[in-house]
C-alpha cells in the first residue's frame, strides 16, 4: 500500500490487518470501492511483499517497526484519520512517541540560499537549547540545515524519510543521517529497501505535519513542497509558522504567501517556542499522558537519578554517573525532558523544579 | 500651540478660536484645566505670535493655511479629536482633501539599507503607477525613498513636515522638497519658519497616520518612529502593513514586530493596493463625498474635457490639449482618479468607464 491511502487504510480500519493480508494473499474478491484493475494491482504487489523478510532484515539492521495502538505509536499521528501510516519503520534508540510530544517540524527549500541555511540552523540549534525535538526530512538545504543545528548544540532531531530509512535519501546526505539515527531517529513509513518517488515526498510531508506540535517554513517558493507540509499542519489544527525574509527573494515569497494567511512570523526559536510551548514552560506537555516515575523506562529512571537538582550538569557527566553512553544519555534526556521531569540550560540539565518538589515530598510520581 | 496639544483643541473647539486668542492677547484668567504657569507660557507666546506677518509671508512664498471645516480640509484628520492640527500649511497646487481620499503612508527608517530604500522606491512607484498618492515625511531614508519611487514614474506625493513649510527639513532634502513642492503638495501644521523638535517628529507622524487610507512600514528598528505612525494608523482603524526583510537585519526587527501583531505582510504595491484599494478599483472611495461634475473646480473640469475615452493618453498631451502645464495635468489628474474620474494605465490616463457612462447617458454628475 501507497503512503496516505485512504482507501487502504479504511479497509485496515473495517476489516483488520488479517483479514486484508488473507484476501490480498489469495487473490480472494475486491474489498468494497477499488476497481477490478486497482484490485488485481494491489494483489501482484502483496504477492511480491515479504513482510518477515523485511522484519528480519530490518531487525539485524537495527530497525523496528511502530505499529498505531503500539507503545511508541504518536497518537498524533492518528489525526490523519484513514491517511495515517501503517506503520513507521524506525532507526534510533530514543521513544518516537515521547520525543514527539515536544517536537517542532522546520523544514524548507532544497536550493535554498545562504541566509536560509543560516536562519534554519541558528533556529533548529535555538529549539533545541529549550529541550525541543527538531523534525524534518532530512533533504538538501533547508532540512540539512535545521538537522546540523540540532545536532551541533548536541539537540534532539529526527528525520522523516520518504524510503525505506536503511537507504538514506539524498546519498549525498548519508554521513548525516546515520549521524541522526546514532543521536536521534531516522523514521519512514515505506518498507526497507524501498526508493523514493515524488508522490512519496509530498505525503511524507503530512506525516512531518502531523507528527509536530507546529511547522516552521525558512524558505520556500511559490509551489514548493514545504507549503504542503505547512498546509497540511493547518488543516491538521497545528502551529503554522513561517521566517520571513527578503521581498526580492524568490525564496522568500512561498513563506511571505503562508504569512499573508493565518502562519504566524517568527523570528527565532523563542518566538517558536513561545507559540508552541506549555505555559509557564515548565508544565508538563498538553498532550498525552504524563508518566509516573515508577512507569519510567528502567533506563530513563537511571537518567533520572543522575540528574542534580540544584545546578545544571553537561550531558557527560550525567552519563558518567548512570553508567551509560553520552548519546544514550541525551536520548533520555530528551525523553525525560517531554514528560517534564529535566529542563536544559545552555549545555547542562537540570531537575525541574516540579520534578524537585516530588521528589522532596516523598511523592513517587510528579 | 504646539501639534498635538489636546487641552488647546478642547478650547478651540469649546470657545471658538476668536476668544481663545482675546484672552490669550489680553493675558485674561486662564482657561480651565491650566495651571497658572502654563498659562503664562501661552500668553508669553502668544505675545510674540504674528499670525497676519504668517499669512502674509505664506502668501508671498506661494503657501496656503487649510483650516477644519475649509474646503480643502481632509475630514479625516478629525478622527485625532481635540489632538488634531489647528490647521495646515500647504505648499503646491492639488488639493489636500482630495489627493488626501486616495493616500497610502509608506514610512521607515532614515538609516536604511539599500534593500530598504529599494524596495520603499518600487513600492511608491507602484502605488503611484496605480493612481495612488504617496504621503511620506521628507526624511532622509525610507521616506526619501518613497517620494523619489513616486516622483519617477510622474506620480503624486505629499511630505508631512515636522517645520514650517518654507524650511526644508533636512537641509539635504531641500531640492527634493522643493520638487514635491511643485509636483505635489508640502503640508505642515507649524507656522513658517519654525524648526522641527524630537517630539515635533513624532506628534507629525499623528498626521501621516490619520491622513491616509493606511500605513506601510518598509524597515524600522525596534523603538523608530516610524513605529509610532504605524501603531497612530492602528488606533484610528486605518490598514497597516510591513514589508518584511532578513530576520537577521536589526532594521527589519521592528517591522516584524509590528508583523507579528496585527499588521499585515505585503510585499509589492498590488498588495498594497489589494488591501486599501476600494472593490473593483473603480468604485469611487468610501471617504468624503463624491463631487458631481457641475461642481469640479474649473482647472479639473477642463483637465476632464481633455481626457480620451478610448485609449490611455499621455499627460503631456492632456497638459497640451487643456492648454495647461504637465505638473497642473498631472495634479488634477489626480484628484479626478481620487473623484472616480480617471484611470492611469502605465504611463496613460483615460476616463473610467463609469464616467464615460455618464457622459454617454448625458447626467451632469456620475
Amino acid at each position: 500500500m501507497e503512503p496516505g491511502d485512504e482507501a487502504g487504510g479504511r479497509w485496515l480500519r473495517e476489516f483488520g490487518v488479517g483479514e486484508v493480508v488473507r484476501r490480498l494473499r489469495q487473490g480472494a474478491d475486491a474489498l468494497p470501492g477499488v476497481s477490478g484493475t486497482r484490485w488485481g494491482g494491489l494483489v501482484a504487489r502483496a504477492g511480491r511483499a515479504e513482510p518477515e523478510r523485511d522484519l528480519e532484515v530490518a531487525r539485524a539492521a537495527g530497525m523496528r517497526f511502530v505499529c498505531p495502538g503500539g507503545a511508541e505509536w504518536p497518537g498524533q499521528l492518528d489525526d490523519l484519520g484513514d491517511g495515517r501510516p501503517v506503520g513507521l519503520w524506525v532507526r534510533g534508540t530514543p521513544s518516537l512517541r515521547i520525543w514527539a510530544l515536544r517536537s517542532v517540524a522546520v523544514v524548507g527549500a532544497r536550493a535554498c540560499t545562504e541566509y536560509g541555511a543560516h536562519t534554519a540552523a541558528s533556529l533548529a540549534s535555538g529549539l533545541a537549547e529549550r529541550g525541543w525535538v527538531v523534525v524534518s526530512g532530512g533533504a538538501y538545504g533547508i532540512d540539512g540545515a535545521a538537522h546540523r543545528g540540532a545536532l551541533a548544540v548536541g539537540g534532539a532531531t529526527v528525520a522523516v524519510l520518504a524510503c525505506g530509512v536503511d537507504r538514506p535519501y539524498p546519498r549525498g546526505h548519508t554521513a548525516l543521517i546515520n549521524r541522526i539515527a546514532e543521536q536521534g531517529l531516522v523514521v519512514g513509513e515505506l518498507p526497507p529497501g524501498d526508493h523514493p518517488t515524488p508522490s512519496r515526498f509530498i505525503l511524507r510531508n503530512r506525516v512531518i505535519a502531523a507528527l509536530t506540535t507546529g511547522t516552521v517554513v525558512v524558505e520556500a517558493a511559490c509551489r514548493s513542497g514545504s507549503l504542503v507540509t505547512a498546509r497540511a499542519a493547518q488543516r491538521l489544527g497545528r502551529f503554522t509558522m513561517g521566517v520571513p525574509g527578503p521581498v526580492t527573494s524568490g525564496l522568500s515569497a512561498g513563506v511571505h504567501e503562508l504569512l499573508r494567511g493565518e502562519a504566524v512570523l517568527v523570528t527565532d526559536a523563542a518566538e517558536v517556542v513561545e507559540l508552541v510551548g506549555d505555559i509557564g514552560e515548565l508544565a508538563p506537555p498538553r498532550r498525552g499522558p504524563v508518566l509516573p516515575r515508577d512507569l519510567l523506562d528502567p533506563a530513563a529512571r537511571t537518567v533520572l537519578a543522575a540528574l542534580p537538582g540544584d545546578r545544571p550538569a553537561p550531558a557527560e557527566d550525567i552519563a558518567a554517573d548512570a553508567r551509560t553512553t553520552r548519546d544514550e544519555a541525551i536520548a533520555r534526556l530528551y525523553e525525560l525532558r517531554a514528560l517534564g521531569y529535566v529542563e536544559r540550560h545552555g549545555d547542562g540539565w537540570k531537575l525541574t523544579r516540579q520534578a524537585m518538589m516530588s521528589v522532596r515530598e516523598g511523592r513517587g510520581g510528579c
